[in-house]
C-alpha cells in the first residue's frame, strides 16, 4: 500500500468531464492555516486543475491567485478555462467556488518553451549550507500546515520579542517539504507564498495580515525541477512598500545549486 | 474649446447599460506600438473599465493584465465585472475582445484603504536631478508610443550599440508624459510599462521580446497622486532570470519627492 504525500492528498482533484474544466476536491486539514486553507496550498490547486486539463499546452510560465473570500473547510469547485490558445502560448483564468460562490481567481500562462540563451541576472545571496543551519518552527503553535515544511532561517527569523524595534522586511532561509517530496510546479507554487508576514518583521510587531494576491513566475522546466528533487531550496522575500494597509512582498527561490527556480510578488493586506 | 490629452482620448469608453459592465472603445494611434497598442495603454484600459464601472468599491491596489493575442487597430469591447465585493476590498475580472474573441485578460483588486503605520523600505536610488539629466528618445523611430512620453535615461540606456557586449539589465530614468498631465491611477499603470524589454540591455542583442503578462502594485491613493501632479517620477527597472524564452522584469515608480508609489513585475517572451 503507498501512502500519497499529504500535499498531494490536498491537490486530489475529482472530475465527471474532463475536457468541461470543472474539477472538485476537498480542503486538506494538513494544509489548514489559522482561519483558512494555508494560501499557498490554494494557489497550488488553481494551477494544478490547469495542469490535469486535457488541453494543456505546454509548461507554466506565470501564476495570479487573488485570495477574493474567506474559503470554509470542506468540499470546493474549480473551473479552469483556456481562455485563448496560441501557436506556443496559452492564457487560462480559474476560479474557485464554494456554494455558487467564487471565493479564489486566477490568471496562468502555460507555454511550450525553447532552448535559448538563458542567464540569472540575480545570483543568490552568499549564505551557510542547509546543514549549518538549525531548523526551527516559525509561526504560531497549533498552524498545521507549518508542519509540512522544514525551514532553516539564516536571517530575518520572526521576532523573539514583539517590541516594536524592527528595521529591516529581509528573511533569507533554506526550506523543503516535510516528508520530503519531489519538486514540481505545484510545490514551486506553494513554497513562493511560504515567507510570513514582511510586516511582522519589520515592525516586530503582530498585527494582522494576509495576502490578497500572488504572482509567481516559473524559471524552470520539468527538467530543471526533476534535478532539485528533494533538495533544499533557498528563499528570500522583502517587502517595499507598507502604505495604509497593504504592502507588497517580493521573493525569489533558488536551488540550493543556485539556479534561480522562481520569483514572486504578492500584496498583502494588514491592520493598524 | 478644449483638447482631450492624448492619453485621456485613449482610455474614452462608451457603454450603453453602465452597470452591465460592457464598455466599447477604439485603439488609440498616438499609443501605437510596432504591431499593437502599447502595453501599458492596454493595461491602463483595462483598469479604466473598472474605474467607470458605478459599482466600484475604493481605489486599486493591484493589477495584473494578460497579453493573450494581438490587439488589432480598430473598436474593443470591454467586459468588468466585480466578482466579489467584500467590506473593504472588491475582486474583478475583465476581458477584452475584438470579434468575439478575447485578446486580454485581466484581475484587479480595489480596496478602501485606511490610515496605518506606511513605511517605504525601499529608499529611490541617488540619481541627478531631472533637470540635470539629459531627455532622449529611447526605441527605434515610428514608434508612436514613445512621443507621449519624456524620458530622461540616467544609466542603462538602450545600448547604442548592438554588439553582444551587456553585462546588467538594470535602467534608471526620469519620466513623465509628453505632454504633461496629472498623475492618475491609469497612467501609473502604463509607466509601470514604460521600460524597453532588459533582455535588449542585458545582451546589447535586439532580438524580438514582448510582455505577456504584467502585475502593477499601487502604493497610492489618490491624494498622493495629486500631490505628485504633473511631476516627474523616478522609474527604475532590471530583470532577474532569462530562461528559455521568457525573463521577468521587475520596477519601481517614485515621485520625485522619494515616495515609492507603485512596484511592477511583468513576464516577457523573448526569441533567440
Amino acid at each position: 500500500m503507498t501512502t500519497l504525500h499529504p500535499f498531494d492528498q490536498a491537490l486530489a482533484l475529482q472530475h465527471s468531464d474532463l475536457r468541461s474544466g470543472l474539477f472538485t476536491g476537498t480542503t486538506s486539514p494538513a494544509y489548514w492555516n489559522m482561519v483558512g486553507p494555508f494560501g499557498g496550498a490554494t494557489a497550488a490547486l488553481a494551477l494544478q486543475a490547469v495542469l490535469k486539463h486535457p488541453d494543456l499546452l505546454g509548461e507554466p510560465v506565470s501564476l495570479t491567485v487573488n485570495f477574493a473570500a474567506a474559503i470554509e473547510a470542506g468540499a470546493f469547485e474549480i473551473l479552469a478555462l483556456p481562455v485563448r490558445t496560441n501557436r506556443s502560448t496559452q492564457h487560462w483564468t480559474v476560479s474557485i467556488s464554494q456554494n455558487g460562490q467564487v471565493n479564489t481567481t486566477a490568471t496562468v500562462l502555460t507555454a511550450l518553451r525553447r532552448e535559448t540563451w538563458s542567464e540569472s541576472d540575480l545570483p543568490p545571496p552568499e549564505v551557510p549550507r542547509p546543514s549549518d543551519v538549525e531548523p526551527i518552527r516559525i509561526g504560531p503553535e497549533g498552524v498545521a500546515w507549518l508542519a509540512q515544511y522544514e525551514m532553516r532561517p539564516i536571517s530575518g527569523k520572526p521576532p523573539s520579542v514583539w517590541d516594536g524595534s524592527g528595521t529591516d522586511s529581509e528573511s533569507r532561509l533554506w526550506l523543503r517539504e516535510a516528508p520530503q517530496r519531489a519538486l514540481d510546479f505545484a510545490s514551486l507554487a506553494a513554497m513562493s507564498d511560504l515567507f510570513f508576514p514582511r510586516v511582522w518583521l519589520r515592525r516586530a510587531t503582530r498585527v494582522p495580515a494576509g495576502t490578497v494576491s500572488i504572482t509567481t513566475y516559473f524559471h524552470a522546466d520539468a527538467n530543471v525541477l526533476a534535478g532539485v528533487g528533494t533538495g533544499y531550496l533557498l528563499g528570500r522575500a522583502r517587502a517595499q512598500r507598507f502604505f495604509n494597509g497593504y504592502f507588497d512582498q517580493s521573493a525569489q527561490l533558488w536551488s540550493e545549486a543556485g539556479a534561480l527556480l522562481a520569483t514572486s510578488n504578492q500584496i498583502v493586506y494588514y491592520k493598524e
